[in-house]
């Protein structure tokens, strides 16, 4: 049961804890040895964003990527979850239209850019937000430029049984050894299919992503490409003030993180050889990535004050109160033997 | 510990539960009699915005309110945590206007309005939000209008020491028979003290408020006041779209309630003489408002569907989720004999 969970971060005010988040991790290697499990870690957690790392892996091994000329930027955009700025929205288009394809041709949805500058410099122009400023606009395009490389129908793209989600449901099966049925699916907030796993496996999956090992050649030249892309533009994976940009832009190649919604974060440490799967039980994403920093900056002790995750601010800028690590979780890190 | 309180919420995905948020309630009669102490009811919590009735009653009984000729709506506004729409913000600087003061004169700082078309007009308007777009601006003019009857200084109203904020600390301590010393005092979003008290302590608070039972016939008479201002003018409380307004508009004189952040709700029901008060453990309001709506529907059986409170959807329209009430709390909500 998820309650039997500790509390991984406190809120406070004054001098009170005023709220707190309950949760657990999983740290594992290539092989899928645990070397923390905090909480339950065995019970299917919905992946949700977290994983576009992996699903993308069927845009370069497909050759799609190759085709359709998409460096860097455009590999780092399919993995992100982006703050809808005009740099993300103008990509996103650019890799749709180099596959012969338009905004009407994405399933994700439209919602503000989740940057509130360039939601509101939208708003000024008397503009509404489209399909490219959903956060996932890059990952969908990518969907798509590998159906049409392919040569596969465009339309409902996003159903769990067309070809490009069985691909990524494949994908997410063989690093993890899972079977996937469809009671582990769900859609996600951009309709495409997410799956639950354990953190256990989540863990074990991005050992294998960032050391490449258990992975096919193929596989692994993949996964090298989508991560130096993540860290070579660590601004397209999220955006100004994000923990994964501010941690990625700070420490290229030593750290692969992304966040996912109700309170999932995912990552690994290539020189190290381990992975990291975490989820807070209430899914808020002032606790996940609060938890997430603490872990890297314990795991990485040269790296200090990645991101500010501590103060909460009154409306006229006095702090009032702290998210803080609870003794909990830093016992659990103290233990912690790499 | 709150980690031992139960879940009231979860939150689902496909057929599975993705979040889950625990939490505690109590409900209690004018005397303090408990009819529900589910989870941890004695640990002091933070009242957050959920006691704003209770900080008006100085507005009513200092006379403020008759000299400046505040009616239904200003007093319902001065209760309020509202969404910042041009009729609030009127209201607001009239109030302050009527006091012979001004925006400059609020302390409680400016956030954009709740209400996206409010915020998105003002935007598109080449506005800044200000002072009174805050959604406690009403409550602050309210203070200022007080202090300003009382001739007390009006600058630094929001002090812990100020008599505004004495006075207020007074009316908690008389209304439950705490002590409310400094370790109870935590500052707000919006700057004036917010004090810590057991939710058993706030739900016989909100009982002995809308049934006058207990209190001197002067404040039952400013209680009652307050209270038919806010079933008078419910979209004043908080806006179009929120679960205050909504169920107030619905119910006027059966149910009064009032969310406060961190996942803080109260209220009270005059005709059954008792009041309630919920604390989510982490604070997220999608489970204080999910938990208040199930147990105002359970104690009024005739109100049902009074809030969409159950549905997760995509950026497409499309549902995925559910949030949706624990097993724990139907149960609890089942044994519930008032």
């Amino acid at each position: 049961m998820p309650t039997s969970n500790p509390i991984l971060i406190e809120v406070t005010r004054g001098a009170r804890v005023e709220s707190v988040h309950t949760g657990s991790i999983a740290i594992a290697t290539p092989s899928g040895r645990l070397l923390l499990a905090l909480g339950e870690v065995n019970r299917p957690v919905f992946a949700r964003s977290a994983v576009k790392a992996l699903q993308c892996l069927p845009l370069i091994e497909s050759g799609a990527a190759d085709h359709f000329g998409f460096g860097k930027a455009e590999i780092a955009l399919a993995c992100a979850s982006h703050t809808g700025t005009d740099r993300h929205v103008a990509l996103a288009a650019s890799m749709l239209e180099r596959a012969h394809l338009a905004e009407r041709d994405l399933g994700c949805g439209a919602h503000a850019p989740m940057s509130p500058s360039a939601a509101t410099v939208l708003i000024r122009a008397g503009g509404h937000p489209s399909q490219l400023h959903n956060n996932c606009s890059g990952k969908h395009a990518g969907m798509l430029a590998t159906a049409v490389h392919l040569q596969e129908p465009t339309d409902r793209y996003w159903e769990v049984d067309h070809p490009v989600q069985r691909r990524i449901r494949r994908v997410m099966a063989d690093l993890t050894g899972l079977d996937l049925g469809a009671d582990m699916l769900g859609i996600d907030g951009c309709s495409v299919p997410t799956w639950a796993m354990p953190l256990s496996a989540m863990a074990q999956m991005f050992a294998r992503l960032v050391t490449g090992e258990g992975l096919a050649a193929e596989r692994q030249a993949a996964a090298r490409r989508i991560l130096e892309a993540c860290w070579a533009e660590p601004e397209l994976v999220a955006g100004a003030g994000r923990a994964d940009t501010t941690v990625m832009r700070k420490l290229p190649g030593r750290i692969f993180m992304k966040t996912g919604a109700e309170g999932v974060y995912c990552g690994g440490f290539p020189e190290l050889g381990i992975g990291f799967a975490l989820k807070i039980d209430d899914g808020a994403t002032r606790a996940s990535a609060g938890t997430t920093i603490a872990l890297i900056e314990r795991i990485l002790p040269d790296a200090k004050g990645l991101a500010d995750r501590g103060h909460i601010k009154n409306w006229r800028g006095a702090e009032v109160g702290l998210i803080r690590t609870s003794p909990e979780l830093e016992r659990a890190l103290d233990g912690l033997k790499l």
